[in-house]
This record gives C-alpha cells, structure tokens and sequence, in this order.
C-alpha cells in the first residue's frame, strides 16, 4: 500500500490537473498556494455566466460552502452538473454544515446536482450531511472518534456507503472511507487547528489528486496524509516565538518539497475492511 | 488597573468565544489567523438567509464595512439585530467612513439598526461618525491627535458619549475612551501602517476580548494594547531585509505568544477621566 | 535609460499614489500589501454605488477581472468611465481572457468603456484581447516569445498600436512595449510562477507607478523591471526547505526595501525600436 500511496501523489506533479474552485474568501489565498505547491493549477470563478465553462477546461472541480451565497451556491450545483457530465471527480468541503440550514441545503442541493467523488469534513460536518439525508440514521459516533478506532472505521465505511462517495473525516485522527475500506491516520498535529483554512487545504489536496487520476480511496488518502505529514515537517521549523501565521506558510512550503517518497516513509495509518 | 488588562487579555483565551465576522475579503484570512492566535474562534458568513442564525450561534460580532455592498450591508443590519437582542458585544469597525456616501450611510445604518458596544476606526472615520450623527458637532479634533494628548482624550471621551459606545481611535497614539475615561495608549510601530489590516486585526481583538465578558472598556483597551505590544516584540524578530509582508506574519506570531503577563509589563499609558 | 526607469520607480516612493482596486478575492491581501510595501497606498472598493466616489478620491485605477461577477464588471466600467473623465490612469489585468466568454467580453467592455493606460497579462491573455478587437489579426507570435525576441518585441508593439495602450506581456521573457518601443526585460525567476498572484502584483506595481506620473511605457517597464528583480533578491534568502508560501512573502518583502538605485543595476533589457 505504501506504493499505492506514494505514486498517488507523486501523479499530482506528474499530471499538473487544473482545478476549478468555488471555494470561500477567507482562506482562498491559500488553497491556491497549496494547489500550487502540490503541482498542480488552482482557477477560480464563482459567476453563474462562466462557471460551466471553467469547469469544462479544468481537470477536477473543488467546491467549498465556507461563506456561501445564493449566487455561488447556483454556480456551485451549475459547476457539479458539468463535472457529472464530463466525470471529473467532485470535492465538496461542507464547511459549516449544520451550522445553518443554508449550509446544509447547500450541500445537500450539491450532492443532488452532481456526483460527489469525496466529501472532506469534520465530524459535526459529516455528521450533518447524515443527517440530512439519512431519516434512520443507522449510524453514529461520538465526536471524538479516537476511543474507540475500529468502531470510528466502521462508523466511517457506512457514512459512505450512505453518502455514496470517499468520506474523510479529519480530527485527531483521520479516516478516509469508501463502502468497504477505512483509513485511520494519525498523522498531523493538534496546533494545525489553530490556523483557518487548514481543513479547505487538504481538500484542495485531495481534489489535485482525484484529479490526477488515481482510485478515488487511495487518492483521498493519500491527500490527507500529505497535509498531516506536511503540519509535522512544518513544525520541526518553527522557532520557539513563531506562531500560527508563519506555521501556516511552512505547511504550504513543506507540501512544496514533499515527495511521494516521503509519505511511503512517513505516513502512519491503519487499514479496516 | 495592569492585573485587569492582563484578565482581560487572559480571558480571551479561557472563555474561547466564538466571533461572527461579517468582513472585506481584503484582509480576511489575517483576520481569521488573528482570532485564532488570541484563542478565540472565527466565522465568516455574510448572506442575509443565514447571517441571525450564525450570530446566536456565535459569543459576538464584528461588523467591518470595507468591501462593503448592498447585500452585505443587509446582512450586516440583520447580524445587528439579532446581536442586539441576545445581547451579544458588537464592534462596528467603520472602514472608510466618510470616504463615500455609501460608507458613511452604511456605519449609520449599522449602529441604528444595533446595539455597538464598540468602535474602532482612524481619526478620520470616528470624526465622520460623529458629523452623521451630530449637527452641532460640539467636538473637534486635529488629525494628529498628539499634540495635545489630555485634550485628544477629551475629545475621545466626547465621542463616546455621543456615541454611546467605547471608542477606539488608532494611531500614532491609540486613544480608548467611555463616556467618562480614556486610555492614551503609547505602544505600536509606525510601521505597522505600512502592513494592510492591522486595523481591521486590532478590531477582531476587541470583539473577542469584548465577547470574553470583561467590561467593554477594559476589554477593548487590552485589545489595542496586545496589539500595539505585537507589533514592538514582531520588529524585534525581524531581519534587516525583511518587510512588510513578513512583519505581518509576526506579529499574529506574537499574539499567539502573548499572555495576560506580557501586557502587564509591556502595555505604556495614561488615563484620563 | 537607467535613470528613466530609476527615477520611475523612485517616484512612486516619493508620491505615495493612492490606488483604487476592483481586484480578485484570490490575491487580493498580497495586492494591498505589495502596494503598500512600493510606496503606495490600496483602497478597494467594489460597489456600484460607491465606486465613482473612491476613483475619484484616488490617484489611478488597477482593475482585475479574476473572480469577476456581472456586478463587480458593472463597477469596473463605471470606474474606467470615472478615471477616464478625470484623466487618471487605468492599469487593466484581464486574468483569463480568452478562458471563458465572460472574460473576454469583460475585458472587451472595460477597455470600451474608459482610456485603458496600460495592460498587463500572459501571452495567452493578450493574444485573445487582439483577437477580440480586431477581425483581421495581422500579428501574432508562437506562446513562447523567447524563441526570437527582435520578432516577440515587433508582435508587442503591434499590439500595443491595435490596443491603444503601453502592453507588459509577461512570462520567462517580459515584453513592455507602445506603439514604437519595446522593453525585453529578462529579470525573474521560473518558481514565481509557482506562487499564486505574482501577476496580479506586477500589475498593481504598473498601476502605482503609472499614477506616480512617470511616462506611460517606462513607469509600466520600471514596475515589471521590479517585480522581477524583487523576486531574484527574495529567492537569494530563501532557505532549502522553504518553498511558495514564504518565497511570495520574501518577494514582497524584497519590493518594500527596493530603491531606484537597486533597478539602475539590476534590471536587465534590451530596448527594441
């Protein structure tokens, strides 16, 4: 597996997929940075006119409800509706999803327009979604998932089952699920939550690398223990006064340098079937 | 008086309130990081069908009228209202005011439509407040508000009053004022002019230290004062060919750094009654 | 010619221009900050109802189509007709031209609607700016204009005569051309275009230095001489495992500590008649 792992995102260099964002204001500096550091091309535009075509030259499509709006939620389902018909893979990050009931129509509404390859958020986030589209949920966790890990794995396997796409749970510790298969990653570190937008990085990460081609599960995962990895490499470099600001540009600066190599070695995961 | 600034500025940290921002896309993700940085938590939505629910969820708001438009003047009046009736601190930070008819309506509208426990603005901005909302202005001040500090902080403690909120003037001296007492607040580099946000930074600060629950005085005072004692220790750390993009990550550094302690020792001014 | 364009860069130092932007959300914070690091000052502002106002408060015009909207296009043209009535220069990014309809016919109106100065893209952008406004295009040049800079030279003075404007074309060489002359600018390195922005910022430096007064052809080339040469010192003190993230800091960084004196020997051109 740590083949499969490392190929994926060394493919994220090799491919430079272009990927379209409709993503939110406050942390889109750095998603593109990111995208970027990882090899691959960021485009934005959120305006109904021009969005189905944007998509259509792009090799994947990111969509991020953080600081939604009418407007960008109908270019977001006009975005998801091009993607389905020319299968590029889908990323929804549903920042905020039952935080109003506008985040969660919207992501509900996305999920209906198009054909969510993977879902990134935490747990409340996915939690949500469930809920949402789940009357008897069948389903449940607590929000900490690191008790218990293979009841969190299973908990995971079946919210993608339900939601019909790669689910990554990101926490503590990560899990990256399809129906049958469930990542537990322990990678990263508990200061990355104290910068904004670490969470829409990893899932511009995760767009690049479905968009590279790879089988979606091993795709997402490997994204995910990139951004970790990457939050450990950045913190070996931050000096005793530095804080979250310059920890963020040394995450972006780590992602620069990393290799699929480097996962193979320092990813740290766990697989549940 | 330095063991409340220093509970003030601890409370940020214990109480980790949740501030609604409602913000221009210039400045935003510093914002964020800032938020973060002092131990609170940041979240951005501006659309008028979610923007009440974001607020009940939230401990306070902060409205910032750079960027403004119509939409998001509408839902900076809804935020408002909704901040009003729970009671939530609000911190209006008037960008621009007098610069358009737009601006100047819209900081108008802002503080008639809610409850502003305080203000922050330059000079410039407080004194086109106080032109919309006093024929007879009464009060007047030089731009350069040094020279004379014990009249300067009258004028602020006027301004208040007319107000009916803490008002903070940023500048080469940081005047924090109620009705009835005024910080003169001495800390800052000049250079701190030269970096975009640090004012919009200083107000975020004062909505999480408001929505703390420290008594609106004090609290937005060791907020301009953490602020001001960022910028002296970020330029400690800087190298000579270092600038001002560098300086700006240094110093959410240092508020990430910078405990209740450090303002005790660090924080230079007067007050007046 | 060093003098020229030593004093060009200078004068923006010496005037301090305040700049009005509509610009992208993407790059927005780095466009303020590069502004303010060369000397200037930002102020962005992108209501219909307002925009008028601040174009006249400010001193030049940089507008930006990247993440454009039908509303931030009707501010725009209301801007360039502003600017163009009070003969104040307008710096036009087309971000994107070519890539969607909406794009092209953005840059088609903003260039009908007021007196663009100068123009500021990729190859690629400038290329479908000509094909837009002219039916018979009668010049044109391969996508990489290194491979014969005497003809690349020719292709940018033809369209700068079609366009109407002083055109900086951008990438591993920099054409900055009128009607009659023509700048071949090799300063720059191949990872700033790693870096989200760098484009955008070049055409804010255009812009500043345009309305600092200098003359049209050379406060553009002196604004791209120095983004190019900004970003040579900014790679010098990088350190190996630093990568996008902080290079685009150190390159702004670079951009507040560059004086006149430093373009007199560093830049590096040819001039073409």
């Amino acid at each position: 597996m740590e083949r499969e792992i490392a190929a994926a995102w060394d493919r994220v260099r090799e491919a430079g997929p272009l990927i379209h964002h409709i993503t939110n204001y406050v942390t889109v500096n750095d998603v593109a940075n990111i995208t970027l550091a990882a090899g691959a091309s960021p485009i934005m535009a959120d305006c109904p006119e021009e969005v189905a075509e944007i998509t259509a030259l792009s090799n994947g499509l990111c969509l991020n409800i953080g600081t939604l709006n009418e407007r960008t939620l109908g270019s977001m389902k006009l975005a998801a509706e091009e993607a389905a018909r020319l299968k590029h893979p889908l990323l929804l990050d549903p920042v905020g999803a039952g935080a109003s009931a506008l985040r969660s129509r919207a992501a509900k509404e996305i999920m209906a327009a198009g054909q969510v390859t993977a879902i990134r958020g935490n747990v409340s986030e996915i939690k949500s979604l469930l809920a949402e589209t789940s009357h008897v949920r069948g389903v449940d966790a607590g929000d900490d998932l690191t008790d218990n890990r293979e009841a969190a794995a299973r908990w995971a396997m079946a919210a993608a089952a339900k939601l019909g796409a790669v689910v990554a749970v990101t926490g503590a510790v990560d899990l990256v699920a399809d129906a049958t298969h469930c990542f537990a990653i322990s990678n990263g570190r508990a200061e990355m939550s104290r910068i904004t937008g670490t969470g829409c990085q990893c899932s511009t990460l995760a767009a690049a690398s479905l968009a590279a081609g790879s089988e979606p599960l091993t795709a997402t995962a490997a994204a995910v223990m990139a951004m970790g990895l990457a939050g450990e490499i950045a913190y070996e470099h931050l000096q005793p006064w530095e804080g979250n600001a310059t920890y963020r540009n040394r995450i972006i600066d780590a992602i620069y340098h990393l290799q699929g190599q480097d996962l193979a070695t320092g990813a740290r995961y766990e697989i549940y079937e």
